[in-house]
């Protein structure tokens, strides 16, 4: 049962400024859930069916969780999803350091002002699938904590880590502890990528979905790459999750090759 | 200035039966809007503000195209929008005769059950990124002429055809003009693409969201392909476009290679 107290207290985390006071998420649906129960995230509260708080009664267990069963009328009352799907938890936000010295030796993803929810989450979703360990983000791209962006990353967020970071400080914290990386710019006109003999480690600057790298961060790139159109009158660029992903496979690929 | 008759027969559009009884989809968006008045698409009429009927006199010239000079209060009444984008246009839904003579020598696309309208646009838009040209879907995917297509597509529905076959239809009427096309079908656990020395030419397959390939499409599977994941705890799969988009991808790279 849901108190109007409690309640207002749950819609009030769908605000950003919010989440950010209390330092609490919210995470919904069956799957990511389970997910998040089943890793050493700190959770607040679980609300659910008492089906689904029964079912997964071992790995609440003695952990310091609030359980809330609720109604489907409940759910609807507090959920941002369409079609609600039986399970809401209140997560504690981690914190988020980065630690530069593990960022030697393996691909970085830069997100250069990604503002669409959807499009983050599904570019941790395809971090996570490639085994990309860290991503960071400049401080104007959207929120990892929409719950949209939770929605899109399938669970994934639970295992890339994500940070906030101005690509310039990424590189002085990295000199710091005496590593330099190679940046990578895509770009829709750049070195052709199937074409690169060899893609070294390094960082890889992803723009805006309209405006591409801002301007400050393109004096920071070392290399263009680019993924070559095969139509006379392609559009004028790929959705950036699907840049991401296709940049992403073929660094995998060329390490396989 | 709209009539509240005119009004009400643009707001019935949104709903699929009513375009389908009319023939007639909605593309909304300046971008898209000003790309179906470069093609030689059959428009109804185009509603948008002063500014844009003016700047695109030259495309509306003489031909049978009613205008409309609406508010932005009158576009937000039928729009589907968040935020209405200065442009409104209906369109005739053309006629898709699928010619399965052309399907032989190159990649074509079968979509098995896409329910999600963003990810149908935004296949067609990899599609017409990568050049290619035939896209089929089973009768149970989404519709192309949901405005939520039309939006992620970017444009892209103009220059990729999208037809709506069943799969053993395709496979029939391919063999009737003596076309013979290897299937390929996309699945988690399948052949390593990246290790696939060759791609010849044939239909690729992409499953519904949540169930992958239908039972009665896996039987006329010739070879399975899969995008290999790197990471100890991957998630279940990738997003339907995302999938797409890589092997689409690589079966590009591996004409150049």
């Amino acid at each position: 049962m849901l108190s109007k107290n409690h309640t207002k207290f749950i819609q009030s985390l769908h605000l950003k400024k919010n989440r950010e006071t209390e330092g609490i998420f919210i995470a919904e649906g069956k799957k990511t859930v389970s997910e998040i129960l089943a890793s050493d995230w700190e959770i607040i509260e679980i609300l659910a069916s008492e089906s689904f708080l029964n079912g997964h009664a071992s790995h609440i267990g003695d952990r310091n969780i609030k359980t809330t069963a609720i109604s489907s009328e409940e759910l609807k009352k507090i959920s941002a999803l369409s079609q609600p799907d039986d399970a809401f938890l209140l997560c504690k936000i981690p914190a988020q350091n980065p630690d530069h010295k593990k960022l030697k030796g393996d691909l970085v993803l830069y997100l250069d002002g990604i503002r669409d929810p959807g499009n983050l989450g599904t570019i941790i979703r395809v971090c996570d699938w490639f085994g990309v360990q860290s991503v960071f983000c400049s401080r104007d791209c959207t929120e990892l904590y929409n719950s949209k962006t939770i929605q899109a990353s399938m669970g994934s967020f639970l295992r890339v880590n994500v940070f906030y970071e101005e690509l310039e400080d990424v590189l002085r914290n990295c000199s710091s502890v005496g590593i330099e990386l190679p940046v990578y710019g895509a770009f829709t006109e750049g070195e052709n990528v199937f074409g690169l003999k060899e893609w070294e480690p390094g960082i890889l600057i992803i723009g805006n979905e309209a405006n591409g790298i801002s301007e400050k961060n393109k004096e920071l790139i070392s290399k263009t790459v680019s993924i070559p159109s095969f139509s006379k009158k392609a559009p004028e660029s790929l959705n950036a999750a699907i840049a991401t992903s296709i940049l992403v496979a073929e660094y995998r690929r060329k390490k396989l090759a």
